[in-house]
């Protein structure tokens, strides 16, 4: 694994980009999706022909022993995932590149990166895994700064402690999800976080930006999973207490989770653990009706059952995936425990669902001492939402128009937010593209909403990507905002969805988070643009 | 009820306070427990014999249609009902009145009176059910205010939409507890959020002080139950939109939810609702040594069962509370659901319990149709629960220093932050009173850590009760503090917790804080001294 390169532009490993055959049988299915001919395939610029331009800042001779001006390194600190990301990315485009790329080891290191940054007139841009889909890591430069240095979190990387009776850890904010599971392991412990990013994203990452977990309901975001935090600022650490919970004035925590590196720098975090589940219980439920599925999963969401699964995906969504061809929704639903079998549980939640509609026709599944339970819709699921960034990244190599987005809102509004979002979508890209389609799917419930995740695809031959995508997320977040919904449920801000965000968050609020950062930043080195200006 | 009066310096209804008998009853327990002869009984100063002080301030035209000078409903607007405020009421003492009480009926009335506030230099305390027992609702005014006026939300008071598809409500913040939960109740819906002051304190206030309510697990803190949340500022509204979940920056509600009234006044919020249970399953199970039922009552928070009640007391908390006799600790364990009967959710319960040495002689008990499952300990505990409060009224005309306070910690310190908390409570008990006891109970379990509850009691003949009280209050605050605890778990911080407060908080976090204040309170009339200075 030690050699194993990611790429320079795509998600993830270099080796698991779609090869061309695979590409090919790709580049067939969006000429069937757009009754079109098939999209051609092009070549990302070779690393080699790339021109990174001279950095403006030199290296400090305070912050030398960990800071960078190699093009190399920089090219690589330049974006993050989202889609006009990879379409720059692929086409070579690095202009936006970092000036430096500082990979401090401590906090004494972070504090004289600080330092020099506002000695400098630099911007500072805190990078964990770089997986941002909303423009979050990028090194912009506001008009003030003479430059931007990407603050690479990667070298802390390390469990600290276990607290196996607490069933917590102390963990430095660098760690990437495999490395961090890795090093609980021992202990029979996981944080039990997945977001789809996992393999890429690091904790600090997670933490500043609110992210969701692949889990459907209870302690899945994780918000609900930071103990205490520890961030630090140009004007000094912010760290908070240990505890399970606490009634002591506004919680400190959470002006820091979803802050997403305009305060400051987390660097480590208390996460709370789970022992890992031995016993499972999984079904797949299929309604002929949307409408149906979704009346289901509220019923179930509302239960008091709390499913660690309950995954709606609509008909497309099933097609896109694999799950189902037919046109059906299938309701993806599981239960996980550690400490008792789940019969009870599955059973009713089964009950719930066919007394809406749905059907099981391979029925409940159970598994003891921690087998998976996969060979049905779950296990095509889980693959192919593994799968789905890398497939995204080949698609940008045929010019098709692809991105995901999500919110939330409560039951009640979701028909008229679904509709409004959809035919928004809809007319955008038929604006914007050749031909078009959506899906939809539940990441997440709650008792009083859910979560529904959209993705859109449209393939576009003139190869103008980066504005038909802009057009058609400028419409689904206008259409967000306008019913109601939130900007972002866990894809975070960042600058991408500040057009929705500056209309959803209370203008007070901004006032006080521009207050709170001219406190801990004063001099606004920190990510200028992301959340406000 | 029309008729009914709330007592001017006790807790709860006049009608509720325990009569002489009753008083006599309780005197020879505290001349059992202090081995010393029964303290007499006292009577509290008559309300015509209270002298309340002149107003400072005249009432301004803008705001004469909702305010009063009235030195009745002034003294009623004094005090909440800490250890403190009992005592000085009960010896007419009304000193700190303050000069206005205004009620406004709209969200226009109170911007009136914040211009008036501001106009007259004059320290404005918001006013929920003024039931805070941490100095929360006192009306202090600062150095810089010419007087104080109460701001009583008592007119806002009606639930004005129900959504039954999210199951959430639109409420006005100043509707007290058994008002909310009448005007839910035709919708077959409860917030079931019932803190032991219910009956008096206000959904703005249970927001303001991130209140606690009774259940053990999961939906039960206040703050888990606002969906949005509108507060006034004197610079303007800061309203929050109703969603289930969002990862759109820092939460804005959370900033809101604990702020004890220091950056404006909640006047209403969307909250999450619930179907009244059916079902319901208890039991209560027995442990010969506490450390046994700390350890059973830490595998089942960590189950992943969630019950609705997981209160553990220990044998003195049982002994005051009539539950056990035989100094026993006692876990009282309950689950309840409107959706499904909870058999393998208690039986599973009781196995862990009782593999860790726990006994349950009656067995667990099922209910159906909503029917109540009490008679046995439960029912003798919920009981005592209600009674509570009116028993240390009672103690407090009988001379006897008598609170209770809590904290939350995770489970690994547990045993040395309960050993720290009731030594230092023990020796200052010896040191200021004629005898002494503490008991402790579990009021709330989480996965990683409990939240201990304190009950301390000490009678002196002297009558320098408040002194008395201060002393084991420094004590225990410090014993907290100390121990790495937390200052409170749900009694809020107000003006008593500040000690505990101030050093568990991060600077940076009071520095963000201020920084807030003075964005939206500019002239800083709200609150004074309550959380920050």
């Amino acid at each position: 694994m030690m050699d194993r390169k990611r790429s320079l532009w795509a998600w993830g490993w270099e080796d698991r980009f779609p090869d061309d055959d695979a590409r090919r049988a790709l580049a067939a299915q969006v000429a069937f999706l757009s009754s079109g001919p098939a999209p051609s395939l092009r070549s990302a610029v070779p690393e080699d022909a790339i021109a990174i331009g001279p950095a403006r800042l030199e290296v400090p001779s305070s912050i030398a022993a960990f800071t960078s001006a190699d093009p190399g390194l920089r090219a690589r600190r330049t974006y993050g995932r989202g889609y006009p990301d990879l379409v720059r990315g692929f086409a070579g485009d690095f202009t936006g590149a970092p000036d430096l790329v500082a990979r401090p080891r401590d906090a004494a290191e972070i504090e004289a990166l600080f330092e020099a940054a506002e000695r400098m007139s630099a911007a500072v841009i805190p990078w964990g895994g770089g997986t941002s889909v909303v423009g979050g890591v990028e090194a912009r430069r506001g008009p003030r700064h003479a430059g931007a240095i990407a603050l690479d979190l990667g070298a802390l990387d390390r469990v600290l402690e276990v607290d196996a009776v607490s069933r917590a850890a102390r963990v430095q904010a660098g760690v990437l999800g495999p490395a961090l599971e890795a090093q609980l392991a021992p202990h029979g412990l996981t944080l039990r976080h997945f977001p789809q990013s996992f393999e890429f994203s690091s904790l600090g990452g997670w933490i500043a930006t609110r992210a969701g977990g692949h889990f459907a309901t209870l302690y899945t975001h994780i918000d609900d999973l930071v103990e205490s935090v520890t961030m630090l600022t140009p004007r000094g650490r912010w760290e908070t207490r240990r505890l399970p919970a606490s009634g002591a004035g506004p919680d400190p925590n959470r002006l820091v989770i979803g802050s997403e590196g305009i305060l400051g720098v987390i660097t480590e975090a208390w996460v709370r653990l789970q022992v890992r589940p031995r016993w499972r219980a999984q079904a797949s439920v299929t309604f002929a009706r949307f409408e149906d599925a979704v009346e289901a999963t509220r019923a179930i969401a509302q239960s008091g059952l709390y499913p660690s699964n309950c995954r709606l995906l609509d008909g497309r969504e099933a097609l896109l995936h694999r799950v189902a061809f037919d046109g059906s929704s299938v309701l993806i639903l599981a239960f996980e425990s550690h400490d008792h079998p789940l019969e009870p549980w599955l059973a009713r939640a089964l009950a719930i669902a066919e007394s809406h509609g749905g059907s099981c026709p391979k029925g409940p599944r159970y598994s003891d001492e921690g087998a998976k339970v996969d060979g049905d819709a779950a296990g095509a699921w889980k693959a192919a939402f593994l799968d789905a960034p890398y497939l995204q990244s080949a698609l940008v190599s045929l010019g098709v128009v692809v991105d995901t987005f999500e919110t939330a809102c409560t039951w009640d509004r979701f028909p008229s937010v679904h509709a409004e979002i959809t035919a928004a979508v809809e007319e955008a890209l038929r604006r914007t593209c050749d031909a078009g389609v959506w899906s939809c799917r539940f990441t997440h419930v709650y008792p009083d909403g859910p979560a529904p995740y959209y993705t859109f695809i449209g393939p576009r031959r003139d190869g103008a990507l980066v504005d038909a995508w802009a057009e058609v997320k400028r419409a689904a977040s206008e259409a967000i905002a306008r019913s109601g919904a939130t900007a972002t449920h866990h894809h975070a801000v960042g600058r991408v969805h500040r057009l929705a965000y500056d209309r959803e968050r209370p203008e007070l609020f901004a006032a006080a988070l521009r207050a709170v950062k001219a406190t801990v930043d004063p001099a606004g080195l920190l990510n200028p643009g992301v959340l406000i200006d």
